[in-house]
């Protein structure tokens, strides 16, 4: 199983809608990439650990594929439709990689 | 639920040993936060989404609480023999930060 990671980086005055993102473009991202999706969690940022520390992602999710194939497969035809809505809720640009899985407790 | 995230940057020249992470570093932390400790996952990561692009971050773990409260109960009495630790597989400083957890499916 691999993850694939989004996060929105904090970025000073930077702007993200977490309704939005959490009711809308979750929902239309998850559809969309159906095929082969095993498991989607959604975060939103707090904090970082010091006092007053902001947190340094505005959040983001976390998608869940048997394989980085299994996720360019649904990824592919879902791409633009995707893309084009990232900036109804955000003008940061997400920072995404793949993460192999391993362990989980 | 709320999510701790931590998270290794892929600094250029960084070092990162993920064998001494998955088998000996997270084993101590998980034991170390056994109290109220609901849930961890443990990433590697793999690539960016660009053809030949590292990886932001070396991978991480994302630990679960019910509550920052339950985080910092946990964390107080196992922080030093965790941070003692952490020179053993890195010399990055991890990006830490709370999350809600706004979905999972």
């Amino acid at each position: 199983m691999i993850k694939v990671s989004v996060l929105y980086p904090n970025k000073p005055g930077s702007r993200f809608d977490m309704v939005y993102y959490v009711d809308k473009h979750m929902p239309l991202a998850m559809r969309l990439l159906q095929k082969g999706l095993r498991k989607t969690e959604v975060d939103a940022g707090i904090s970082g650990t010091a006092p007053g520390e902001p947190p340094a992602f505005h959040g983001g999710c976390q998608l869940y594929f048997d394989s980085i194939g299994a996720f360019a497969e649904a990824w592919g035809p879902a791409a633009k439709e995707i893309q084009a809505d990232i900036p109804r809720y955000t003008d940061v640009a997400p920072v995404i990689q793949f993460n192999e899985i391993k362990l989980t407790v």
